[in-house]
């Protein structure tokens, strides 16, 4: 990898990014030659990552690849404060012991894609909790209220008169801080964090410090490819679901999302990407699409398991035998409202629905690949495939 | 005093106040018959007292005559701060030794009004130097940036665009905390003051403590009975004024100023003030002026050398034989480029220029006061009073 040109490695680690303060300076640390200190920070409330969580880790892998130092950083400190006023009810106050617990499983996780001996996991109370309130209004005192106001978020609780409470502006600040001490060269974050990654620029350029570069990446799309991936959303992929299940819910993305994945989610060169590009344009995207599958299980358990996982859905799927090209139907709200053997005459596959009926006690009717029980009532959501006999398939349309 | 009736009490010590928050709570305190604290806070960045700072002295004084226990609050730890951002450089930051030098030069000042033996000289850098920023992060959650933007000079500044850097969101919370630590029942302050001595009551609330009773006493006129007074004003009387100088200088005040001056600056009673108040209406307001020039200049130095003050005050004003009633002059611009000689002349007091020479070679002619010399050049001033032998006076009108 490291016979990478520069423009090569800038190039690829800026892959997927949504912004990047600035290439310029991006390439300047880099011409240096040594190993660079690469922070994410993270939040340690929640637990259980999934794959959008993943994005951020995946290109501090890259970093690592080229030789440079993560510092992985677990925001305890403030995870610890929580909101004191108790008014914000999704932020808990959380104790030591649970940090570290919760600290402990993450990075369980995180070292499914980071390498351990090239990453720090440094925790900010260990600084932080040695600041002193004197220390931290001199911090403050750089930063004006209207200048924190522009931030998207605060503009618009302000103008809606949404309270926001003083010590919010601490955070953005804290987070500056963090870099400050941690002697950041890039600090990686989502594209909602814009504002509070350039904190870590101004702080370190008021203590005549060299500036982090900042790269923001953005949010992955779910399953459904369209709403980012997110628990509230039930279109995640976790990092530790089971091979099969994880290989599953790869090969249920959209088409259009197969790029979009490789290009956040994986390493590859920048060349196999566009060789990748074409061939889903050229071939069949599920074949393409069963490479992603592969490549993402491998990287949280490994070859074997992952191509194990591809045999069994090559299995399940041939034996559920649903074609390529299934004719989609919109069902009419009568048509919703009928039993499946009326639905089933209603949409021309039976006869009749004495017919229907017959063939579901043979076993000869499947819906989402399973058979279907006589008298089973089935909820005729979007996406489902009904089957009659061997041959005739229909979908429900999204 | 201790005879005082509640309601009395209540009266006397809110004498002046422009406000109390509240009359009920202050009553309610004082029915528990114990001492109180009484907190008042002083920033130690000047040392030279003017009688405008003694209004708030004054009234601690008062507490401390009815038994109660003041505090009396140096806030070093904010001058220590200073600004560090370097953008107000009215602020200096001052080290510990400037401030250590400073409150001794101030206490020493302080202690000509309150009485040593029931003040406790306190440092908030005692406390808030042990502050960490966890601690402050929790203080700063309970209060919001709108609620922090109705300040005043926040409102003000904040849809000026001039900038409020967000450490000075903290001055306030820290007044606040202060009186937290201190156990306040009472803290006076100017009415300026008003949102950080009502931090005080947030926060002592917020800790479940017994709120204080916040009393705001307005500020003093300078001796031109009209501005505040006020160093940049040049109308203060200084409490270190050598006892002549405090004593000429309060003869100099309005007549308009005689009750207002006994109010705020002195701790008779009501009804001796009540008495002074009907005495200026029917008696000469000077003998009253000259009562409260003894009673003041006997509170900074003792009542001899007050009564010293007052007979070298009289024997000047005599030996002057300026009279009560000089009919006073408005000149022109003409008038105001003539020369002493042919001014008297364009004013009457002389025939011809050539007999104001001859006066003024004599030494018959005076300036203020003072014998005129020969071609000395006289600055005609509002309030100069002219006078022309023993008994014609003119007085340049303001």
């Amino acid at each position: 990898m490291t016979q990478m040109s520069m423009n090569e490695q800038v190039k690829w680690l800026l892959r997927g990014a949504s912004e990047c303060i600035s290439e310029a300076w991006l390439t300047q640390k880099l011409e240096k030659n040594e190993p660079l200190v690469i922070k994410a920070g993270f939040d340690p409330t929640s637990t259980n990552l999934h794959l959008g969580h993943t994005v951020l880790l995946n290109k501090l892998k890259q970093f690592q690849m080229l030789g440079h130092h993560v510092m992985f950083l677990i925001g305890d400190f403030t995870a610890m404060i929580g909101d004191p006023s108790g008014r914000d009810v999704t932020r808990p106050q959380l104790t030591r012991d649970d940090v570290v617990e919760n600290a402990r499983t993450y990075t369980e996780q995180v070292f499914k894609v980071l390498d351990p001996k090239q990453t720090q996991v440094v925790f900010n109370s260990h600084w932080l909790d040695q600041l002193s309130a004197q220390d931290l209004i001199k911090l403050m005192s750089f930063h004006t209220v209207a200048r924190m106001l522009e931030r998207e978020d605060f503009t618009k609780r302000f103008s809606n008169q949404q309270p926001i409470a003083i010590h919010e502006f601490v955070y953005p600040i804290l987070q500056g801080y963090d870099s400050l001490h941690m002697n950041a060269d890039v600090e990686l974050g989502g594209n909602d964090q814009k504002f509070n990654l350039l904190m870590g620029r101004e702080i370190q350029k008021n203590h005549q410090k060299s500036q982090q570069v900042v790269i923001m990446m953005p949010l992955l799309e779910g399953t459904d490819g369209v709403k980012k991936m997110s628990k509230s959303y039930g279109n995640t992929i976790g990092i530790t679901d089971e091979p099969s299940d994880m290989f599953g819910k790869v090969m249920s993305i959209p088409d259009s999302m197969i790029i979009r994945y490789f290009e956040l989610l994986t390493s590859i060169s920048n060349e196999e990407l566009e060789a990748l590009r074409h061939r889903v344009q050229v071939e069949n995207p599920r074949d393409v699409k069963m490479e992603l599958a592969v490549t993402l299980v491998s990287t949280f358990y490994d070859k074997d398991m992952a191509e194990k996982a591809k045999m069994g859905f090559i299995e399940q799927f041939s034996r559920k035998q649903i074609p390529d090209d299934i004719p989609e139907v919109i069902l009419s709200a009568e048509q919703k409202a009928l039993t499946l053997p009326l639905l089933l005459k209603s949409l021309g596959l039976v006869d009749s629905s004495s017919q229907a009926m017959r063939l579901i006690a043979q076993g000869g009717v499947k819906a989402g690949g399973d058979k279907v029980q006589p008298k089973q009532v089935i909820e005729y959501v979007p996406g489902l495939v009904l089957q009659v006999g061997k041959r005739k398939f229909i979908k429900l349309a999204d």
